[in-house]
């Protein structure tokens, strides 16, 4: 290209152009691909009405950083390298079959979310699941284990090609194969993979865009399971008609449009992948996240469901809001760090080292979690300042009163308890 | 009809139906027409939600109440009507021109927005004017004097028909044919005619849906000045198109939607046809009022302009906390006697002897001021309940912003002062 191909790119589609709620900010992977998303938050509009199209990053210029004390630093890496190869999730499952193997661990504990959070099972998992999409990835010569970025040792992506080996999208994460998949009813995972394609075109959020196709389906706009009307709802979005405006907006903006009531956001934005009836320590979470409904700022998903880090029982309110906030801290200090969550399957110790000897400091696992605290609270008194109050730390209201089969249960974490979990 | 014709009428339409942010509620008037409408607030997207098409009132089996002082409230009746006859307002303006007599004080004054609030001045105004809609009323065989209820002493209404004497409306109000006609830059009185029976038929706040397509016009979706245009899109409102639906959701949602940053809205709602700028008092009321921009909530327009109940200079910040507190607080007090807002122009004392008598109470002016405070102190509390802030008891940024033509002014009462509003 123009740049030659020794850069990156950051940049915004239409939906950013368009100042859409849900326009992501794509960045180019290894293969020079826009595949890898700043997804959620709507920070392409941002891009949008700044008016800047794309980012071209060079290295001209710039040398390799180096870690202050070398000897330090390479024994703490190695430990660190150990410790996600020796994790059996970094180390195995997440290698062989990405993200998307947490589709049938989420369907049999019967909280993924289906037709607009109606059922917490899918009939159709298995054929979308992440053992379903590696295999099929193999067999026509696309690739199961791929990394997203240079020096990534877990390499949980991989490569979808179709049926003639053509590369369709990277390997589509588990939560992008829900929202476009099973929670609208869609167990095809060529349609899902052109949905990631069509998204990642545009410039959209995937999960945003999967459940706000959810709320059109409850809308009547189209049928839950109706894969072609899916691919031509999110080709709207691309083409800026009256509809796709509307869509691109995301789901808190679809239900108003349309006059649905049950449209799972929280503080504007969509929820992920998880129940939270049926996992209530994800249901803290999303209720309390700052940038709303969010799985990845305090993963309870792990204890809840894998009894990592300790086990505390998804289906009752017990626990959840210590666990939501001890995450919360921790993955505040892990994102600080600018590396990817998943090293958080290492040891805590061995990352802590890492950083103290890059940059020749004597930070203390207290400290570190003092540090945690104060980006948490950085957030909280800008969201403040934005006029959010404990009011829009709440599920909505019918989560509260629908119970979720199969275990018919509702979200039980009581509302004096949410208001706990920055009171540390 | 079905009910006989000694009935009144409640009803919605099918923007209520459609469950959207600028559906009104209709009361039938004299006329058994429904011209009259609750038109703020989505109300009639309540009575979408709850099913209820219409609410059909008749008095079998009631009587008239009866004053519990017959004498007392006859000579306090007498007092009140006889201020309201001899106020130039109630008793020759209003009744010769309507509400409508505003738009050229208003334009004179500086402070008619016009093309989205760009502009204070609209050079079409004298083709809007109460004085043009009054002789094209009487001089096609209308009428320029009407009541909308039983027992109206003011009869500030009219009946608006076409060149062949057919009927087409009631008189537009002020805020009506500002909001479909100078605001987006329409100097129709026929057209403007036609939007407000369109807005009556499908149950739309007429000011939400003029300032909304003033947005849209804004975002390019049709010209400034295009009456034809205009009238499409409040069909579209009523048919229920894509586009329909965003519109009939208000100028907050359209804004959105289409990525436009100039939508002139509190709290969601939007700005009636006074500028903040050009009328700072206004801006106050605009700002705090606890249903969002609204002009009825602390008619600031009165003491500004027209130096009614005093004089405040329009164009400076300081008293315009003072002056819209008291009339929000007297207009909470108004507006809970279930009487028309136009009897503030008599005095207040006969239209507190009259509660008097006709409840047999001894309520003192005192009394009355901590009622309204009172009034004004539970809608804040729902709204704090809701999730409201401070942060919400403001303008949008751009009126701090932009300077206003002609007197090339922005609104300048702090935001430390707004909050004082409330603090009595």
């Amino acid at each position: 290209g123009e740049y030659g191909d020794k850069i990156a790119c950051i940049s915004m589609g239409p939906a950013g152009e368009m100042k859409m709620a849900a326009a992501s900010i794509a960045f180019t992977d290894m293969e020079q691909r826009p595949t890898r998303h700043a997804g959620r938050g709507g920070v392409g509009a941002v891009m949008g009405a700044k008016g800047v199209k794309v980012i071209v990053i060079d290295d001209a210029g710039t040398k390799m950083r180096s870690p202050k004390d070398p000897e330090k630093f390479k024994a703490a890496t190695k430990e660190w390298v150990d410790g996600l190869k020796k994790n059996p999730t970094t180390g195995e499952g997440l290698p062989s079959y990405g993200t998307n193997v947490l589709t049938n661990v989420i369907n049999e504990a019967g909280s993924y979310p289906t037709h607009n959070f109606l059922w917490g099972r899918f009939e159709g998992c298995e054929k979308i699941s992440g053992e379903t999409q590696a295999e099929t990835e193999t067999s026509r010569g696309g690739s199961a284990t791929h990394g997203c970025h240079r020096g990534c040792i877990i390499r949980c992506s991989g490569t979808y090609v179709d049926k003639d080996g053509h590369y369709i999208t990277k390997q589509p994460e588990y939560e992008t194969v829900w929202a476009h998949g099973g929670n609208c009813g869609i167990n095809d995972l060529d349609a899902i993979a052109q949905l990631d394609r069509l998204d990642d075109d545009y410039g959209l959020d995937t999960i945003e865009m999967g459940a706000t196709i959810a709320v059109a389906m409850e809308a009547g706009i189209a049928k839950f399971g109706d894969a072609k009307a899916a691919i031509n709802l999110v080709k709207e979005v691309g083409k800026g008609t009256h509809l796709g405006r509307i869509l691109g907006n995301g789901a808190a903006v679809t239900g108003k449009v349309f006059g649905v009531e049950r449209v799972p956001v929280v503080k504007g934005q969509a929820m992920p992948a998880y129940d939270p009836r049926g996992i209530m320590g994800i249901g803290v979470t999303y209720a309390t996240s700052t940038m709303g409904a969010d799985h990845t700022a305090g993963y309870a998903v792990m204890t809840n469901i894998m009894d990592i880090g300790g086990s505390v029982d998804p289906l009752k309110p017990e626990g959840q809001v210590e666990l939501s906030r001890n995450l919360q801290i921790a993955t505040a200090v892990v994102d600080s760090t600018g590396m990817c969550l998943f090293v958080a399957f290492a040891t805590f110790q061995a990352l802590l080292d890492m950083v103290n000897s890059f940059y020749d400091m004597n930070m203390t696992a207290d400290d570190v979690v003092a540090f945690g605290k104060s980006v948490l609270k950085n957030e909280r008194d800008f969201n403040i300042k934005a006029g959010f109050t404990s009011e829009h730390d709440r599920l909505p209201e019918y989560f509260k009163r629908e119970a979720l089969p199969p275990h018919n249960i509702t979200f039980q974490v009581k509302d004096e308890d949410l208001d706990q979990v920055f009171n540390w």
